[in-house]
């Protein structure tokens, strides 16, 4: 290692890189419980920096894994083989918005939300909001592909990438899609939701749409759950197009509802918070009347427009105190984000249940039902061995049933080391045996982010 | 090939392929010289049939390779190892128009004009616009990337590509982009502008915007080439923001001027033909103020703003006559379409003119300025040997000087096998092994389009 730092010390500012034994601690981890401690952080601030870096570890055959806010749900920034964590939260610049054109040319290390509120500034908008949005960065999005509250009208990050700029592998520099068009083979578009596994980003140009002036917002109550469901998978052939359209069923309801301004009905078993945005007026009432007859053709038991903003804001604290509220019924939980087709989704919540009976747990479920995605909330003490080992086997029991609906097993968090080991669930022998080719295209000695989504043997 | 024609006819309809000597020959090439006879010519309607015959080329190890009009200009589709062409031109269905979602489902063979058609009668527009679009096909634009007159503003086809289905090279079908976009590594996007040696396209989702209702279009004089060229670059420092700047230079202008209705001043040494469009009128108008005032500034002798659509028609006439009054110059015709950053484009063009001098050949240029894709066409006659060799040893010239730049080889017409040769002028050893890893990844045995782009050797 002691080259490595005089070699680091020669790229790097002073005072820029630290393998201190505290800082190496801290970085050892995101949001999961995998760890893994790096020999030395670096915290770069330029494309040529990230570049040296990756020749270093190029050199010396170290792993070299990326970092926004290490706000990841899947163990993806977690340096599981040691080596150099390039650190991007110094790297943080919204270099220039082009309202004109409607994009932003970020640094990875711009916080989401920081985006948002500049797009905003311009009347602008960048719809993908993961519930991490404070705090996680352009960066991680991209390397995760990330979601959010609002993918069921407006899409995942990858929606929103019109180009950027990498370091591959070698710590050669590339530029891709809007900044050089015309040379786009061999597609590295590959990268957005590869989770630093072949190429470094250091800059993404990210389209803004204009931001739609107008919204309602309504939080319909169900006796039942199917109730819930049938009215997400109605309202999704009709044109209303939500914005948002969240499911919370029961336990997660009744765990978050204590933290909120939200009277719930007796007998309320699912709630559904539905968002309708629009740049025009008539617009609006038109989708907002025909989710209201639809409401009544469904039987919905009650519903309520907040007609004012703090009632919406009601709605959304509501929403927003499930994750929190889970975790003080809970020390620990897994949060498996997988997706069914919205078809799917009663099926899988059913399931869900009879796992929870079968393993002695709880389950809680919430999540983006517009689009399927699902939070299925496994509850477990880590201290009870028997717990560990049964939430693990539900989760796997989970997946298998998202794959047979035709959903997939992670829709938002990426596969990381959380997942790995149920890759095979949803994809063949033959598609894993092709990732690793692209793998081992992009990355041939198996530096940028090792292990993760899957091992690479040697050879 | 009796087995796989008894195999062809288990899965294509009566009457839907055909190995008649006539319809291979008419199959063997596109608008390029180069030939390659198929066994045969299998006409799709379906995404199955697709499958299917993939997999039977995959069974045999036979070449397969997807066509639509056959308007190529690099050999894209061309046969050139035999094998099955799949024709696209049957399945040509616009399959539905989201307007509010602003997204077209279509197949490959849909005719590109009649896109725009279509999109147009709901108020759309599809901006890519290559030349050949009255007969090409998405599918086509779509494995070369088109550009056309719009992309300096709009940019080229994979810009408007939300998500497709494709059958990989075992003839498994796959979704990719807003049919799954959950599901994107590994990232089929690296298809795009891939030539057809990766994957074969069944369905595009092409993403429309709204059309702008206003537009007015210049045609400016200058008495030397370099005052054009100035003039553009200092037209893309500004807010003008043109949606077309084409630049006929002298040679291309008097040739095509014969054919048109346009009167030139004396002493035009080169014409730019300028478009602007805009939603909103002052918008346009301002715009329109500051392209008057800078065309003042940068003395250009004389420019008219059309007046009438008459008008209006002369000038795109004139730039629509450049490249049939080339070929009534010279049967013959190198047509080099390279791109070189705007600040280059003097440099580029002076050096045709020596590289001209130097053979004894007539060297014409035109084409999108604005965005620095220009089309370098050598003028030669086939029947005259050293002639026919000396245009080669031009457009290598070319190609040097355009990379040497900072540009590229293609700009929208792609690299099939007219450009194979000179890959190594623009990508290093390293580039050119990793795109072949990328090619073995999605193609290890290396049916699809073989051949093109660079050869694969066994093992």
């Amino acid at each position: 290692m002691k080259n490595v730092l005089e070699e680091i010390s020669a790229v790097m500012k002073e005072g820029s890189f630290d393998d201190s034994p505290e800082t190496r601690y801290i970085f050892r981890s995101d949001t999961t419980r995998f760890t893994g401690t790096p020999d030395v952080v670096v915290n770069v601030r330029t494309e040529k920096e990230v570049s040296g870096i990756v020749k270093i570890a190029a050199r010396h055959g170290l792993a070299v894994i990326a970092r926004g806010a290490g706000t990841g749900m899947s163990g993806g920034a977690v340096p599981i083989k040691g080596g150099i964590v390039i650190n991007f939260e110094e790297m943080n610049r919204i270099i220039r918005i082009d309202r004109r054109k409607k994009i932003a040319f970020v640094e990875p290390g711009v916080v989401t939300d920081k985006l948002r509120a500049e797009a905003e500034k311009l009347g602008l908008y960048y719809p993908p909001d993961p519930s991490s949005s404070a705090v996680s960065t352009i960066g991680g999005n991209f390397a995760e592909n990330a979601g959010g509250l609002h993918c069921v009208k407006y899409g995942v990050t990858a929606r929103y990438v019109k180009g950027f700029k990498f370091v591959d592998a070698s710590g050669t520099i590339h530029e891709c899609g809007i900044y050089d068009e015309e040379n786009t083979f061999p597609g590295a578009f590959v990268m957005i939701g590869s989770e630093g596994t072949l190429g470094i980003v250091t800059e993404i140009a990210i389209e803004l749409i204009d931001k739609p002036p107008l919204h309602e917002t309504f939080i319909t109550y169900h006796t039942t759950l199917l109730n819930a469901i049938n009215t997400v998978a109605k309202i999704k052939t009709t044109g209303v197009d939500p914005a948002v359209m969240e499911l919370i069923d029961k336990d997660a309801l009744y765990a978050a509802v204590q933290y909120s301004k939200v009277d719930l009905p007796e007998n309320t078993e699912a709630v559904l918070i539905i968002m309708l945005d629009s740049y025009l007026l008539p617009d609006l009432l038109e989708r907002s009347i025909l989710l209201e007859n639809i409401l009544s053709l469904m039987k919905v038991k009650q519903y309520r427009k907040a007609e004012s903003e703090d009632e919406e804001k009601a709605f959304w604290d509501l929403r927003k105190a499930v994750s929190s509220a889970i975790k003080r019924i809970s020390n620990d939980k897994l949060n498996e984000d997988i997706t069914v087709p919205v078809s799917g989704m009663y099926t899988l919540i059913e399931f869900t249940r009879s796992v929870a009976e079968k393993y002695a747990l709880r389950i809680v479920v919430y999540g983006h039902a517009g689009d399927g995605n699902l939070h299925v909330n496994i509850l477990f003490d880590r201290n009870n061995a028997t717990e560990l080992n049964n939430a693990r086997l539900a989760s796997e029991e989970v997946f298998k049933k998202a794959v047979e609906l035709g959903g997939n097993i992670s829709g938002e968090h990426g596969i990381g080391l959380a997942k790995k080991n149920f890759l095979s669930i949803q994809y063949s022998k033959n598609e894993i045996a092709f990732m690793k080719k692209i793998k081992k295209a992009f990355d041939p000695d198996n530096i940028l982010n090792p292990d993760k989504i899957f091992n690479i043997t040697k050879g």
